[in-house]
Parts: structure tokens; C-alpha cells; sequence
């Protein structure tokens, strides 16, 4: 994670550059939304490491998910928060696009039904966790119930301090059962936003991306950046760190999330299963007939 | 759909030319497995061909779901049957990465679990269907119930029996609540089999696609024929054909089932959605603040 003017730390793996330290005060306008603290510096050079990425991902992905069905319960889950226009849905088609579909399970959490609000708020969550082997991606998750319900107050205050510690407790419970939890802020600027606005409103093959109370949130702005400060601050834990990632520059969301992926791919070094069969006399059969 | 012999029909629609005519006996035998009845005719050709269709395919599943933001109940459906290593698996990988996972509902069908088995066939089918602008993917379906289930008598032949008519009934349901049915038989020979299980056997990172059980399956290879040419016969109709495709090169497999949605999708023709909004006095008020 590298503030406004700082340098970029090379040689660092990109997760602790990113990396949100949790228990600090953050004050997220002092993150420069545009820049581009590791790895390429303008947008080819971005699509090409794109490009660089998508077999050694793959090639892991296979793996996690061979191991699986040997009896490895371990899997990946990665969160995508941020405000409207950040970007959650263009790092599915992107990022996820590079994956094997049939390994990715995908949740785009939305407002919560009257059946939904009737559980606890963690309750469509854990019904919507990746399995065994799979990578699994939320767009938008329980984050909801401690951002949109704090700045809109949508229960009452002590059940949302409640919340963060509730959260927690969850993560960990996840990390000690074998899923790998990265969770990704997308920051972007309110001038990036403005701009991102303009476009679908300009565009008519954007317009059904648009809402009238896009523009009527705006005003929110300084309170959800508030609620995401105190979300990233007490929530950022070993277990299951937030990264934040400077979104204004496409190419670079989907880079670092790609390579934040790999990262933790590589750590988890999944193999493909031994033989659970005599070789050498498959083969003599299968070539009998 | 090309007989051994026939010269392709260019110009024909490939679902014209791959469509399985129902209501005649078929003979599973008389198909060359290696035929590339339309398109393109070798390797590199192919997969020029898919990277051609990659752009159409992700813009028209984008309209389809943008259309589905404003009440369109139109989806599209593919189901994928073949025998072992036909490449189920692989067109998911191949096809549906192509398209953007985040509008992909995929299922693969194993063995029905107890509480499956206590329900009716088509229960588990039915809650795995894709929702309005959504592609959904059946890697195996409700033809299990027709196919295996004969071939191993896992019910009574009269039950058996009933279920193509209920299939039927069922597809007829789906097209009249704007599903598009695109049923795929991924079609290989006997000897395209040994050849992929080989590799399996072959490679140590393909180990664990492989069981014993696999070849010891290839006893039934007849009575499995037989039980697709029952499906095929029965059960391609003008509301959800079936297409044979011819699989044993996988190239060739790839595309012919991705120019399938290619075409299915242009026939749907889904629009963006008019705006539901001023689009100047939006934008007036987006440059205010």
C-alpha cells in the first residue's frame, strides 16, 4: 500500500504493497487513485502482463481444483468492494475471464430480499461460498452490512458496531477452513466517478447500466468513503487482509488483481493428486479393447 | 447433419447441417467423427475462427442481459452429453470462456445424491436452470436419467420410458417461457476414446481425470450408443433440437459449438434497452456536482 508520493517498493510482492495495515486510522484521500505502485506503468504494457498472466493462473486454477478431488479442501475467495463505477463488474469479466469458467463461482450480492433480511446477515453469505477446489468471487458481500447499512442506517447503530467484530469472527472461521480470502477495495476517485457517469449516460448502449439515483448517491460520498475507512481499518486482519488497489486506471485494477491472485496461488502451491492406480496395467488393459 | 459421404451444404446454417431430425431411427455409427462438415477445415483455421467469434459472442450475451434490466425473459440453455472424454469439460472451458463468466450459470450433474433420488428427475434440473439474460451450461442433464439409467437399469423400463415424453413436455415449457434449448451430443468413436484415456494414463497431470472405472465402462460403449440414438430420436424436436457434433478433434468441436450459440444469439437479436431517464437533464445535474 503506497501512499501519494511515496515510491514504489520493487522487489515486493505485490500483496504487501497493497496491503491494508488494519487497526490504523486510514484516510483514504491521501491514496492517489491513479497511480500504479508495482508492476506496468501504462496501459500496454498492462495488457500485455495481462496477456502474461493468463496461463500461470490457469495452470494454478487446474491444479486447486485437481487437488480437490483427492481430498485437498482448500479454496479461494475473493471479495470486490467499491463504490458505483469502481469497476467489481469489469474485474469479473476480466480477471475471472481469464479462469476456467467451470472452477468460478460467482455471487453479485444485490439489496437483500424480505427472506434475506429475515436471517442474519451472514446467512446468504455462507450459502454462496466457493467449494472445495473453486475460486470463488462476490460482487459486493456482507461489506454491504456495514457500508450501505451505516451510511443509510439500516439497522441501528449498536448492531452494526456489532457487525465488524461478527465479521471477523466469520473470516477467520473461513481461513481455518482452508479458503484463502483476499478482499479488494476498488478505490476510485469522485472525478473518475463523474467521469464513469458521464459515459453511460452519453453512451445508449451504456444506458442500462444508469439510475437516477447514481447521481442522487454522489452526495454520500464523503460518508461512504467514512464507512469504507472504518471497514478497511477494523477489518483488515492476518487472516483476511483488504488490499487496496487504485481503480482509476482500468488496466491497472484488473493487473494488480490478477497478480494479487497469482500471489496467493503460488503461496498455496496446490498439486495434482498421485495416481490412485495401477499405471502400467491401465494402460496393458485399455489397449486390449 | 452430415452423413459419411455427403458433401457439406455451404451456405447452410450450421444448425441446419448439424440438426438431428427426430422422429427417425438414428444410427450413431454412420456419423464421421472426424468430419468438419462447414467451416473451417483444419487446426489453425479453427482457432482463427474461434478468436473471430469471440468479440460477436460477448457483445451479443451483453445485450441479452442488458435486455433482461428492462423485463426481457429471454436465456439461452446449453446442454452438453457425450461419453467419456467427448469434451464436455473442455467446451466449457474453451466456449463458455469466451463469454463473460459473471452472465454463465453453469452445472455439472453428477450421480444424484439421496436426497436428488428421492425427488422426481427433473427436480434438480429445475432449480439449476439459467435465469432471464443469463447463458446457463449443463455439463450432463436430464439426460443421465435416459442414458445411464438405461443402460445400468437404475429404474424400471416403464419408468424409463415415460421420462422421454416427460423430457419433452418439460423442454416444451422451457421454450415457452423464452429459453432457448441448444442440446449438444458431443460425438467421438470408440477409438478417440483409447487414444484420450491414453493420455490420461500417459500424463501425470491428467492422473486424476482418469478411473479404473472408465475402462471397464467401455464394455457398455454399445448399449450407451443405442441409448443416445433413443435419446436423439425421441427427443429432438422443432423446440429443442439436438445437434451431433462431430468431436473427436477438438478444434473443430470448439467452434461448431460456439458458431451454434453464435447463431442462436443472432436469431434472439436482444437490444440494449431504451433509456428510462432524461439522458440531458442527467447529465446537466451529473456536471453540477
Amino acid at each position: 500500500m503506497t501512499k501519494k508520493g511515496s515510491t514504489a517498493g520493487d522487489g515486493l510482492a505485490l500483496r504487501e504493497l497493497l496491503r491494508v495495515p488494519g487497526g490504523k486510522p486510514m484516510d483514504l484521500a491521501s491514496y492517489d487513485t491513479r497511480k500504479t505502485p508495482a508492476g506496468p506503468r501504462d496501459k500496454p504494457a498492462g495488457l500485455a502482463a495481462m496477456t502474461d498472466l493468463a496461463t500461470p493462473l490457469a495452470d494454478l486454477q487446474e491444479r486447486l481444483w485437481a487437488a480437490s478431488t483427492a481430498g485437498d479442501r482448500r479454496r479461494v475467495l475473493l471479495v470486490l468492494q467499491g463504490m458505483d463505477t469502481s469497476g467489481k463488474g469489469g474485474t469479473v469479466k476480466h480477471v475471472i475471464g481469464l479462469f476456467n469458467p467451470s472452477g468460478c463461482r460467482i455471487h453479485a450480492f444485490k439489496a437483500p430480499t424480505p427472506k434475506e433480511r429475515a436471517h442474519p446477515f451472514l446467512w446468504r453469505i455462507k450459502k454462496a461460498l466457493p467449494q472445495a477446489g473453486e475460486l470463488g468471487i462476490f460482487d459486493r458481500s456482507h461489506y454491504e452490512d456495514v457500508l450501505v447499512a451505516r451510511v443509510r442506517a439500516l439497522a441501528p447503530a449498536a448492531e452494526i458496531e456489532r457487525r465488524y467484530d461478527e465479521i471477523n469472527r466469520f473470516e477467520r472461521s473461513l481461513a481455518g477452513n482452508g479458503v484463502t480470502v483476499i478482499k479488494c477495495f476498488l478505490h476510485i476517485s469522485y472525478d473518475q466517478q463523474r467521469d464513469r457517469l458521464l459515459k453511460r449516460i452519453d453512451r445508449p448502449d451504456k444506458h442500462w447500466k444508469f439510475h437516477v439515483s447514481d447521481i442522487d448517491d454522489r452526495a454520500l460520498w464523503p460518508a461512504y468513503q467514512q464507512a469504507y475507512e472504518l471497514a478497511l481499518e477494523r477489518c483488515s486482519t492476518p487472516h483476511a487482509p483488504w488490499y487496496l488497489i487504485p481503480a482509476d486506471r482500468k488496466w491497472y485494477r484488473n493487473w494488480a488483481i490478477s497478480r494479487l491472485l497469482l500471489e496467493h496461488l503460488s503461496g498455496l502451491d496446490p498439486r495434482y493428486p498421485k495416481a490412485d492406480f495401477d499405471v502400467e496395467e491401465a494402460r496393458r488393459r485399455l489397449l486390449e479393447k
